[in-house]
């Protein structure tokens, strides 16, 4: 039987770039927002979804975060990275230079990760904002060559453009990671070397005193687990209440992961396992 | 002479909702992006600018944070909260029942915020995603009375609409937040009461082992100095690095502040303090 895989669309995404990297073949599905992906999943329209954790043009994380927590709990059992790559997008049949370019067309977050790009070489070209980078590149392929759009490769394929100058935004080294959501791991099949192995935690302090959040960490940090990243999420009770997602670079244990939990709630804490599962870092 | 101020456009946002809760009659001018707004000040455009730091529609914190961190050190002097409200607009003219409203426009984000409400009133009403909440009040005002926006109660105002379903977000007591940034702190004349005093610092560990951010954390806990918020961000530098964002509970002063920041250098990291400044929560 053939694994239906969603993604938070439309198609020439970040999110369908990271999903057509990370899985071969199988049916592919785009979702319009991330909660209507995640409710698909919930129910059983799909096998598998593939939502943006740290995205930083569909969507922020914490739509995902927010509706995984409060929502819809489903584990996480995949993390994909995949390099942010923006190009300039032309139709294959402009031929002129930069400066006769008088049109950028693309979405308002990929319009400002350009922003010192677009500033140095095109002062002069006006600005329009669209729903997404892949409307950009519809928009750019139906209209005439004098016009652009900021996207991915991916847009470029699906709308049949041409990359004009290639990676044009303003910081290397950047990344977005995807959450891979499913109710059972064994339809999971990802071809790629593991690059780390992680675990996600969900803590709630049990009142907002001074240092809570250190003797929460005094937890992992006694047993020498290192923690990647963690963040302070409002728990939508009010202003000042904080829930914490903590990411521990280390796959779950019977031995670690239990006794962390037991001392947390000890404290007042309540502790919830989001995910165990590997990151795949793909280059794109 | 007259103060002007900065925001992350366009008219009928949340941004510009926060700018005239906190702000009375000043020269305001909407910027396209982020990095547009902050260049402005730094160019000396503008006297003060208002960008998100946590905002569900118009763009992550991230873009905020890392321009700041990356590109441009201007001081945080200011923090607006205020609450995010979302309401179905219809043209004035339209009287007819809920489920006439054939389609709805808005912002991918919006729509994503209200998707429990659209599932269970408005199930066969087609969505229609704009760059902007306030784009999508533009559209209905322009068009048929059989179609409806979701946007704030500013965008209905600056688009000629009522409110014809309000506060149809699905989780209460959700806030955003905004960052007041100028060169000078004279500019700054906001006329509410003060609910917090809180200070920014930009912490960066030395390298990536395990238990740095809990020594970090050590030093804020014994002082019992209260942190409202930390995020770790990755470094641009490749994945792996991270700094942290942290948020004090308190004022910067001559005893603490340097004490902590001067323990943490002799660690190894490197502090810089982003702001210490007045929050004010906005009922609007």
């Amino acid at each position: 039987m053939t694994v239906k895989i969603g993604y938070l669309g439309p198609k020439g995404t970040f999110t369908k770039l990271a999903v057509d990297a990370a899985f071969n073949g199988e049916d592919k599905q785009a979702f319009d927002t991330i909660p209507a992906c995640i409710d698909a999943i919930d129910g059983d329209e799909i096998d598998i979804g593939v939502v943006p954790l740290e995205n930083s043009i569909e969507g922020t994380v914490h739509l995902t975060v927010d509706y995984l927590v409060h929502q819809v709990r489903l584990p996480i059992v995949a993390e994909i990275v995949v390099p942010i790559q923006q190009h300039l997008l032309v139709r294959p049949d402009f031929s002129g230079d930069l400066e006769e370019i008088k049109e950028i067309h693309s979405h308002r977050q990929a319009i400002a990760q350009c922003h010192q790009y677009i500033h140095e070489y095109m002062p002069k070209a006006s600005i329009h904002y669209t729903s997404s980078t892949g409307k950009a590149a519809e928009i750019v392929s139906t209209r005439n060559t004098s016009i652009a759009a900021i996207g991915n490769k991916l847009a470029a394929a699906e709308f049949g453009l041409s990359i004009y100058r290639d990676n044009i935004h303003d910081y290397p080294n950047n990344h977005t990671r995807f959450a891979v959501l499913t109710k059972d791991k064994h339809n999971i099949h990802i071809h790629h070397e593991v690059n780390a192995e992680k675990t996600s935690l969900l803590i709630t302090l049990p009142s907002d005193y001074a240092g809570a959040l250190h003797q929460v960490l005094s937890a992992f940090a006694w047993r020498k687990m290192n923690l990647s990243k963690i963040e302070s999420r409002p728990m939508k009770t009010g202003l000042g209440n904080y829930f914490f997602i903590v990411d521990v670079n280390q796959p779950y244990d019977d031995v670690l992961f239990p006794s962390v939990k037991a001392e947390l709630e000890a404290l007042g804490c309540s502790v919830t396992i989001l995910g165990t599962y590997p990151v795949y870092q793909l280059n794109i």
